[in-house]
């Protein structure tokens, strides 16, 4: 099949490698030049701009989106909007908030053009070799485009999930449950780490994914991470985060779903983010006022 | 009514005081003998043992028990056993497991020894001018020392609260009730300190004292402690706990009661005595591991 | 002074009342016109339309808007802004989004309308008798309008919090504290209820009101609560909420502020509603999965 | 290699089946003679009571136990301290708390007798197949019995872990980590369920098992527990718990670990336990008190 790529980045370019690989056609395009080159090396035919782009694919036209989430989405989404006709096709492929999946895919049907918004789990390996995609737009439509995800992913590892903004609003779920595995196994080392016992942490990891109910992927990932620094030495505790645990809980708390252990898995994320905390300064001087407890001064 | 009063610490000395100022006989003993001139000079009679404090009272006799929880309870409560007669008292109010409490009355009551858990809110100034008592023990006998308690507490200040353990166990929950509206208390403040607002928060918390729903003594605290320190930029925001929060949540997962403010209030406490923790590493590891998301390093 | 009332709700009929009782002017409007007349009767000149209450003000117009927040408010607001002038003041007294609040007053300024946003505590009987304000708005032109909030608020019931939105964002992080508070003393009563002790619950709140560190209005009510029903008995457990402790949640999600106990006492208040949970039954299946652990069926 | 069971409930028969499987020679023991019948008509030789077991041992004896965690246990190994002798071993593989694990290694190790704590996690079918097994004790006294547990687990699952109790304690947080998994995907699935997406719950947990970030065994089996039960419509959402992940709490709370997920996970059990609770009740009745907002009555 042949389709455009839009932008080239880690997960672009990876994906456009898995696409030839499956002998599909791909017409690339990003505002970095080198990047539509490299590519092109490789067997993609260029495009210097998403009119060009377009211009290139053949009815129904397929476009690729696969640039930062929010502004640059957006924007991208709006230019195909306009370029492409009924019956053509948009795959958005980044992170983006499924109610701006959910308003792109109803405007883009106002022209009659498809939306299909894809959560893909698993980092660049996964967009080079084969991921987790999770699919929503309309469903005959997808019957088009299904080919290709069968292609570029690892066996079972797509799924058309219903209706636009469904696939975005998956994978925003799935990256909630995620922080929640990773904070649970976090904890347990914590435990580990403060108990008088003295573990090795690698073999730790290891024995866990040999026959125990906890094996799973995060502790293979544990296993690698403690084989390069067996006590994480070198590594500093902050832990950022980038936008799908929070919009889960907001999700959550729209949906009056109770989700503490979520919720919490991203709050002590943000805790880890400072060195003091205004809370604990208020609770500090609370003790000092009612018991006459000493307080640690700056 | 005479009592003896046997530890004389900021609460033992404070509360002989106040016993004196209501016309109470008081003999007390500390092992620190200038703890014991202090109070002679002020009206008690003295004692250089447990013994002699014994010796010293008339029949039924009564010892208030105030010295540190744990050991040093025990040694004392121990030797009162033995020197005290069916019929006498043991009044312990200092901040003991109720479990300890229900053991050492059944202890005591084996000797016909009447044993008295008091639990005190309140602090110095509290013992000194009348605080919040929550007294366990044999309710028949309790009637002899009400008087006591009527005189030295704020109206309504005391409460008997049921059998032996109950005074202990009461005082626990509130100070994990305290634990967790200190908490919210220091999390609001939080909020309102990262806010686009530019707050004065010795007026916010004495605003919010006069009329609105939160109005409390806690709120109070927070006023004095801003008009001293305006936005508490010489205290480092480190929470020391000293086991009743602890004691509270450990109670509830016995009890199969859920505390989720409870838990997370002395959670967060833990949380402020570390600079970086082991769980940030983990998670940090791990997100590097399968996003290649970068390290913060050493 | 005089001033103009939108909304004869509860607290709106209680605020003119309150106005009246200190000698200011009231133009008074609701949509319902027995409202309308109900404040008549006490002293208030009636309007049969916002533009009729408006003509009946005199330069600069106040005009006090208490309706229900959203929709409502919104028009209310949009309809001031045509009929008012430049140096005209509108109070925005109902229980609006701060960010809304930061909007319109945004909107009113391009006219020259100077705008204040009020967040109330106290409930009817505060608006009646004296509640606690807290009030966002152009400092300059509160000078104007103080003398309302001095006559009919408590004594330091009442704060000029900065720009606009920062008195419904105070108000606001009030509630979410509240909602702490509270979950905290419920907490506190559920182990207690628990436990082998049988606790008398009003005589426990009552000495937790006097000398305690936990002695505040909430605990007074919970004194008055349990004086009508000794133990709940006649009362559901369900715990509904009414957006501002959701909104302190998000604000925090928004600034990284950890917020364990706000956001677990509101999740607390979503678990209440459901009878059973989809959460539970993924667990129950699992145990049943991996250790045979039997479920519990329909 | 010879070696005793004590204990063939699902567990122990399984297991000794297992070391059938890889020729070593069992003297099986438990108190329902039906059981050691079943065994011994596998291949086991059984005998009638724990002295007879130990008869029919070699030296250096080998005894494993497998009996109920508590009590139970407790008198069995007190009876081996009993009958074994300087350089015999005990393998204790129950779900016992790991401090009984220390004060029973260090007894035992008084008469010389080696003593192992063993954590397993893996269910009947791992006791039967090979599971993951976490082993205290003195290591070079390991190596002797290294062979069995090379023999009947699955590849690199076993792992000798450190000192007496450390076999338990790694158990017990492993079990606490897959309480916050368990709890995390729970919540997850609950956050689909009340969305505005129609989603197939099967279908999703298969394509998350394969290439995500999330794929683990708890995944695979909500995919099986699914494709019995699409919504799980015949399920209680009724949570029970068996200890360990109460324990890794309590010893959080020992080592000041702060591990919100795992007691949030934990809590969430004990709530599902609840139709109704006082917790609601109080909030409830405070909601009433200062807001006028109606209870719901019984």
């Amino acid at each position: 099949m042949k389709l455009g790529m839009i932008g080239l980045g880690k997960m672009g370019a990876n994906l456009v490698l898995n696409l030839l690989d499956h002998n599909h056609s791909v017409v690339a395009f990003d505002v970095n030049n080198e990047a539509v080159q490299k590519v092109a090396e490789k067997g993609a035919e260029g495009a210097s701009s998403i009119k060009e782009l377009v211009s290139k694919l053949e009815k129904p036209r397929i476009a690729w989106v696969m640039v930062p989430a929010g502004e640059l989405t957006e924007k991208v989404i709006s230019e195909l909007q306009e370029l492409l006709e009924e019956g053509d096709m948009i795959i958005e492929g980044g992170n983006s908030k499924y109610k701006d999946s959910v308003r792109r895919a109803a405007a883009s049907a106002e022209k009659g053009i498809h939306y299909f918004d894809v959560g893909t789990s698993g980092g660049m390996e996964g967009a080079r070799n084969g991921a987790c995609m999770m699919i929503g737009g309309d469903k005959e439509a997808f019957a088009t485009i299904e080919p290709i995800f069968r292609d570029i992913n690892v066996e079972n590892g797509y799924l058309y999930s219903g209706a636009a903004g469904s696939g975005h609003f998956l994978k925003m779920v799935h990256n909630g449950i995620e922080y929640g595995m990773m904070q649970a196994i976090a904890e347990g080392f914590d435990v580990l780490e403060k108990s008088e016992f003295d573990y090795d942490y690698e073999a730790v990891a290891r024995v866990w994914n040999n026959g125990s109910v906890i094996r799973s992927w995060l502790i293979e990932l544990m296993e690698r991470a403690f084989s390069k620094d067996a006590k994480l030495d070198s590594i500093k505790g902050v832990m950022h985060s980038s936008g799908e645990g929070k919009w889960t809980v907001e999700s959550a708390l729209d949906l009056q779903v109770p989700t503490p252990v979520i919720a919490l898995s991203l709050m002590m994320r943000y805790r880890s983010l400072e060195d003091d905390t205004f809370t604990g300064k208020v609770v500090a001087a609370l003790r000092n006022e009612f018991g006459g407890h000493a307080v640690e001064k700056q």
